[in-house]
């Protein structure tokens, strides 16, 4: 397989090499997972102390290089901008690796025009509608129905600015979705991979239509979800949850196991305990929202 | 046609039979229009009322069992249960029916990998825009439109949990989508067909794009709904009403004709009077907003 | 190339000519737009100041036509009903135009089952995954990624009500979409094209999953957007705003460059200011949600 060394990678981001240049770089890695050949960023003081000991390298500022001991760094001005470039690079390389044809499992019904990417593997009974897009290296346990027009495995949403370019750049997603026994999930959804991680629907899950799954996001056992409901990226979701219709999660927060969630609600924190929760006011005759509008602006 | 027996039945739910245990059974179906033979379930006393006196038999718990006159019954701990579990027997009776070719109309504009199940019947001057999918058994009227990646008949979503597995029992649809004249249904929306009975899109119909239709919604009427508007399980949506975009309405409610429904509304329970309808907080600079939550907070 | 004289117009639309009922005309036209082989309609009293001096024709009310000046006008009961049906006239005249395969660019990935439209240019390095669908008359730029099931160019929602009928008449989408260079969309979008006008993404812009873009919408350069929100038709959007998810902006309004939007926001008016803004009350425990909205409706 191809490697990097930490010359090539440094090079491709505009970064300067302490300690082994030469070193050789297999992975791009979430901070507190890195191994030893494989490269991670520190964006902000608040990774610091999740820098996994066994790292090869790592990329980060000026700033905290010198609160960090890890032998072979990057140094870049904006180390999120360093991912973000170093993600292509990496992609790359990836793209380099053999290809295989997936691997599918007995009892397979494939509807029409649907399409399964490399490396994908499928389990056994697993029904999967027309028109559904698979993206490459995803995984799908066993007894799992896909509806039509369902995607899953896009590019997780994320972008940094270069601020000198006034551009976007693409942060590569390099993370696959991982789908385990038993779950079914509804017409027009989306499941992003992960960016470094994955994206993970464990037993048992069950979801609407149109529900957007963003990268990262872990959902666990035998939780449902109904139609239109937005999860943003890295959200940790417990068992046995029930999250109603047109809900908003915000992103990096944590649901404990076993709470419920009523339509339209918008989760701006963790919930760490397991109960009823809800959020919008509701529907009333227009002349009585304005009413009350004007006494809340008051 | 192939039929089941009450024996059958209850061998597969795990149920008891009161009655005549030969009784042939064609079709589940819902408790008010259940003929004689046909099995219905009541879920809990306020179906009791309902239970049609021409049904063939039902499948009850036992304490409900001894308020219901009806001679044949099957005897769950679970009705809810014991009809997702019938669900798929029935889904699997019903597959074993002859499978007819779509039946096409004249003047049909059929667009790239649209996919058409069996059983399909199209009008006439209907045009399916490219990836579309339509489920087995939909009827579709004349001069009707559907745009890119819709998906017409998905399964309405519906499971029952089994608290002894810690499961969720998929509860198998087994009715259809109608879909009248001269309706016109934009790009990426969901219609789920109906469990039992139908979902019913009426003449004159016009939906934006992204909207979530759910499982035996009716809607009446020269309705037009906009984007992202999604409509839970079981709603009745009367004639000529307007509903906005990012609208969310709950399960098993009545609008009258004529009702118009803002933007973003969350309705929750029935409208019965025609009027213009709204519900949340106008957006406003993000400081007030924080201002107007802690002031609603004390 | 086909056109159409203001006799086959009005005799189309019921309408009455005043002027040179000979008059060529090639396009249907915005209002501030028309030039002298063109036809465009007023809609009322407001649209009056904003015709075009170099109007071919125009379409217009009784009360209307006593104040326009313009030359050769056909006169109408109910103009925007008059421009619904002299969309589909033009409609019929344009598809009788040549249809040109589509120009497409160097470095072109196409995934399975996309279908590209007639007349549609595509630029260089151009990435479009499994199930996307592209109707006629699109233009993309270079470095355009579009992942899978999105849907590019469909109708804008558009309907005018005939009162005597009591039917909805379609307007047809004479508009198209133009996508510039370095635009990213994610799966599922929606981005219809214009009305008359066209539907406009500026370089840079990116979109997450199941974005809507309604028709004649106009987005600024870098300007990026999270899943589910929905943009209603001919809303300006400036440069290098940030939209967060499950956003609703109704329609016809102004967004400066540089705004933020949080999560779930319900935009009602312009934002002329670059400030940060958002709208919802936060989600909370259901009995906390309670007590307020009895408070509030107190």
């Amino acid at each position: 397989m191809p490697t990097l060394t930490l010359r090539d990678i440094a090079s491709s981001i505009d970064g300067e090499v302490k300690g082994n240049i030469d070193l050789t770089i297999r992975l791009l890695s979430e901070v507190h997972k890195c191994n030893s050949d494989q490269i991670c960023f520190i964006k902000d003081e608040s990774f610091i102390s999740k820098l996994s000991e066994d790292a090869g390298a790592v990329i980060l500022s000026p700033e905290i290089a010198k609160k960090v001991k890890l032998e072979n760094q990057i140094i870049v001005d904006d180390p999120y901008l360093g991912y973000a470039r170093a993600s292509k690079l990496f992609f790359n390389l990836y793209q380099s690796y053999e290809k295989a044809e997936p691997e599918i499992g007995e009892n397979f019904i494939r509807g029409e025009n649907v399409s399964i990417g490399h490396n994908c593997k499928i389990g056994k009974n697993v029904k999967i509608h027309d028109n559904v897009s698979i993206y490459p290296n995803t995984r799908i346990g066993d007894n799992v129905e896909i509806h039509s027009g369902s995607v899953i495995g896009s590019d997780g949403f994320g972008f940094a600015k270069d601020k000198n370019l006034d551009k976007w750049i693409k942060i590569y997603q390099l993370g696959s979705t991982i789908i385990e026994n038993d779950v079914e999930i509804g017409a027009n959804c989306t499941i992003d991979r992960g960016a470094l991680g994955n994206t993970h629907l464990a037993n048992g899950v069950k979801l609407d239509n149109q529900i957007h799954i963003a990268h990262n996001v872990i959902i666990g056992k035998n939780t449902a979800i109904a139609a239109q409901t937005a999860i943003a990226g890295s959200v940790k979701i417990g068992n046995n949850c029930q999250i109603a219709g047109h809900v908003s999660v915000v992103g990096h927060i944590e649901i404990c196991d076993g709470v419920v969630i009523l339509a339209k609600s918008f989760v701006t924190k963790s919930l760490s305990k397991p109960a009823v929760y809800s959020g919008v006011l509701k529907v009333q005759e227009h002349t009585k929202t304005l009413k009350l509008i004007a006494k809340l602006n008051r």
